[in-house]
């Protein structure tokens, strides 16, 4: 059964990456957003491709290995592809090298002109949907075979899932910092722990991992 | 040594009481964002004067008992004790009765015209300062004779103090629960895990306890 899923690293105040530029696409605070995340050994074996062990264990652990399991299709929003970046470079590959980490159909939301799909080696293949959210997320559950589609990101994309009510299964990895800048994930959610299960849980990096689950 | 301490009841995306109205002076949220709290042992003997040990223990119940340890006087802004809501009473007396819980000198903030001193059975007495903050933190400071000063809400007020880079401790029980309306207490407080440390904690209710503290 195909769960609709999203998986993010915000900050207390509700902010994921922010003041993006070219030099810095995921803006200056992301890596203190992350960085329990990066210190992960899931993370290290799984992105940085260092199998030698390294990396934290426990609950921050456990839940970047659940992020890497049961993702048959992803959907994001055209910043985190990177059209807003680079809206003219028809040869533009997104931001993560030759081998993209994720090794299924990603499609990604545009209202741009339409980009051929974009075969990667390891299993990606990037197309590009301006169709309503409704009709890209029944393509991607189809091609995801029962298994879960993720929407990756950014704030904005993710909220729009959220507030269409279509998403299963939110789960946010929150450093408990303040940054005050950009998205606010928040907004306009009223009442999501009402429709959903809320689980709550601290790991010693001191993040707090919030779940939404129906 | 005095601090200036802060504790507040929040919901995840950082709203507090919200939609206060004359018949439900603390807003519909209220209950919910504050049901873990009310629910511990010390809130039962404490506010509701139940001693037959009712109520639960654990983490949330260790919060409640250190909110009520160490002050020796208050600060809040007008809408907590109710000037917004009553203006031309000159009788009002705040929302907690007869015998209010606080049992120290309380600094009312206001805008308005002067009132004279409240003294009410119990040790509290309401005083009412139109001075800026940092004077009336400083006549607190002295009244609590080296015990702590709290800044007790509404969060425009908390805000102030922490935006003045006054407060030396906050402690905020979140509530896992998506509300959308209010004064929002995270706005504009960039940089406040730099100044202070931050320790995070979850309780079996499913409550997030932060503090920020230096």
């Amino acid at each position: 059964m195909t769960r609709v899923r999203i998986d993010l690293n915000i900050s207390l105040d509700g902010y994921s990456a922010n003041d993006q530029t070219l030099e810095n696409p995921m803006g200056e605070d992301w890596a203190r957003i992350t960085a329990a995340y990066a210190a992960t050994r899931t993370f290290h074996e799984r992105v940085f491709g260092d199998t030698s062990g390294t990396g934290t264990t426990g609950v921050d652990d456990s839940y970047a290995a659940a992020y890497f399991e049961g993702v048959g299709a992803e959907i994001m929003g055209p910043a985190m592809f990177g059209l807003h970046s680079f809206p003219d470079d028809p040869h533009w590959k997104g931001w993560w090298g030759d081998q993209p980490p994720f090794g299924t159909p990603v499609y990604v939301l545009t209202h741009t002109a339409p980009r051929p799909p974009i075969p990667m080696p390891g299993g990606t293949t990037f197309h590009f949907r301006s169709a309503p959210i409704e009709d890209v997320l029944a393509e991607a559950t189809e091609a995801a075979s029962g298994l879960d589609v993720r929407v990756g990101g950014g704030v904005s994309t993710a909220r729009a899932f959220l507030r269409a009510g279509v998403v299963d299964h939110l789960h946010v990895a929150i450093a408990p910092m303040l940054v005050d800048r950009g998205d606010r994930l928040w907004d306009e959610l009223r009442g999501l722990d009402l429709t959903h299960e809320v689980t709550t849980d601290v790991a010693d990096s001191g993040t707090i991992h919030v779940t939404f689950a129906r």
